[in-house]
């Protein structure tokens, strides 16, 4: 009974989303934030409200998928006040179009979160009208009511991140916003890999930290399309852009495009500066995917990233069980008779199909 | 043929490298590095000579196991400045005793790794007679002959660095390196559980960055042993000090050692102040621990991790082995005919063995 009054409210919330409720898009993130049967829940709903939508709609079969643009770069480069500065642009020059979305990933790792709460509340003085907390407005988003900005933190659950950035991101799009703009820390694999398959990348470097040659070390600008060099106004801004154009010279970013020449770009985000550049080099790089083709297989690295995901976490679960239940191997690798790698292996032949290769 | 002599070499190496050659250690550690069946085989060897010295030795059954500390604070924290000052004067103070072992884990990230080869330098600039960079000493590390200090890249292999780090600690365990040092940027899931399995933690936090507030959010404060306040010449140190003891007053920090309040120790590794009481706040710890009857749960704590790690590695190749020969549910997920959960729930229940919940 109580579980029944659980689903028909989630129902209820994800029309009031889909309605533009900004509370109800704010309590339904929450629940997919948490994890577990309540995200489940929200995403399954969610698949058949985009099922039917496709079916009743005109343009079955050409379905528009909004754009999904990430941010990346390393604490302090000032991520976040670009963000917000490309939020507030965009949805002042939106008109009755489509208003953006921002995810605001919070590091899964400690020490490194920098000043969240600072962060935000730069970024929304940069916002006209938007809300992160959920606050009811009933302005519907699809028709220009303004940008929603969340932050999703994630408190060291890498794996709870993985699962919720695509179901919120699925949300939003079916609640009309867009571009879609996730902005992480570039820190933590996961948080790459929710860049990575964004449809176009930005990296954002600031002067003086290194940040261009690390960037290239970590391989992330290999998967740049866009690269911003914020604070332009700092010394070593110059050097910056040319350390980055010499790279690019040297043939060190060869993505999924490999005929896209990623732009570098100067900006001061505090002063508004290279605003506009940013969103025409992000609007480029969307055109040029959709000429070569290559739009719908970003977005299906997307899908595949997360079935991955999901098939990670099903089988950690059996593992758990396992490990609980029959213990042997590695009560043995705790005795140290027989390495943890033997322990493993005589783990997972247990664990899988007989036809597969443990 | 080829394979025999790869075998025999590495054997050989193995010899030289627990006889104190740096070079072969170094080797070896490489060989750990790169993963794959050249590191397995090295694990594999270590694990019979240890078994083979335990047989032999009159202490058999009452092995003692190198103390593992891990030390972990946000990029600019100091900690590498921390380390390689510790190191140094344990180095100096311990006779013929052990020689410590530094493990330098460069963040799997991008963006963050900080100045990385800058690091490296200063700490070596801190410590008499040590290399990295597998130099050939004849000297037998164990009977003194300085510290080894190495610094683990990773190149955004996360599941590399699980398996990669306690293989090196059982390395350089065999060579007779202790205490063995596992230094890493508090970023990623991966390095914090590094951290969090070491028999003691020191948690390194900054005046005036925020750290504090942040490791107690991140939940880091939870699993510290041991707490720096590192630059204590700076403006913000007591501030950093009052704020840690606060969160220890609130009891906040409730890990394995319930009974164990950390000590909060203010130090400025540039000068050397405060490096004793952190070398006595770790040891006694350990004493704690040991009183406790808790260094065993740690140790096997470890051994568990690696065990997961293993099987998860595992299971993601038999994944992608599946995902390539039976590709229907992710092709129904990429149609979005189905969502990722249910692609995900299909998969797995291919992939168990029938008793196994999937």
């Amino acid at each position: 009974m109580n579980q029944l009054e659980g689903r028909s409210s989630t129902a209820d919330l994800l029309e009031q989303a889909i309605n533009g409720k900004r509370r109800a898009q704010g309590q339904l993130l929450t629940l997919i934030e948490r994890g577990g049967f309540a995200a489940d829940e929200v995403t399954e709903l969610l698949h058949h409200y985009t099922q039917s939508r496709a079916h009743n709609s005109t343009l079955a079969g050409a379905r528009c998928h909004a754009a999904v643009v990430g941010f990346t770069g390393a604490p302090g480069c000032g991520k976040s006040t670009l963000v917000g500065c490309l939020v507030a642009k965009i949805t002042q020059e939106a008109g009755v179009g489509r208003s953006p979305a921002v995810l605001a990933v919070d590091p899964s790792s400690p020490l490194t979160g920098g000043a969240i709460l600072g962060d935000r509340i730069r970024m929304e003085e940069n916002v006209p009208a938007a809300r992160s907390d959920g606050t009811d407005r009933t302005a519907n988003a699809a028709v220009g009511g303004g940008a929603f900005i969340r932050s999703m933190a994630t408190r060291g659950h890498a794996g709870g991140l993985a699962l919720a950035v695509p179901a919120a991101l699925r949300l939003f799009e079916a609640c009309g916003y867009g571009p879609l703009i996730v902005e992480t820390a570039g820190v933590g694999q996961v948080e790459v890999d929710v860049t990575r398959t964004a449809d176009t990348t930005v990296v954002i470097v600031a002067p003086g930290m290194g940040d261009a040659v690390q960037a290239n070390k970590s391989g992330l600008l290999e998967v740049a399309d866009v690269l911003v060099v914020n604070k332009s106004d700092r010394p070593g801004a110059e050097d910056a852009r040319r350390d980055l154009e010499h790279m690019l010279d040297l043939g060190h970013m060869t993505g999924l495009t490999g005929q896209w020449r990623p732009k570098v770009i100067m900006t001061t985000a505090t002063e508004g500066t290279g605003a506009d550049q940013v969103i025409n080099a992000v609007q480029a790089h969307r055109e040029h995917l959709e000429h070569a083709g290559q739009l719908e297989a970003r977005r299906e690295a997307r899908i595949h990233q997360e079935v991955r995901d999901r098939v990670s976490q099903c089988l950690e679960t059996a593992a758990e069980y396992h490990l609980g239940t029959k213990p042997d191997p590695l009560a043995a690798a705790l005795k140290e008779r027989i390495t943890p790698a033997a322990a493993a292996a005589a783990i997972s032949q247990h664990l899988l199909a007989s036809d597969m290769p443990a």
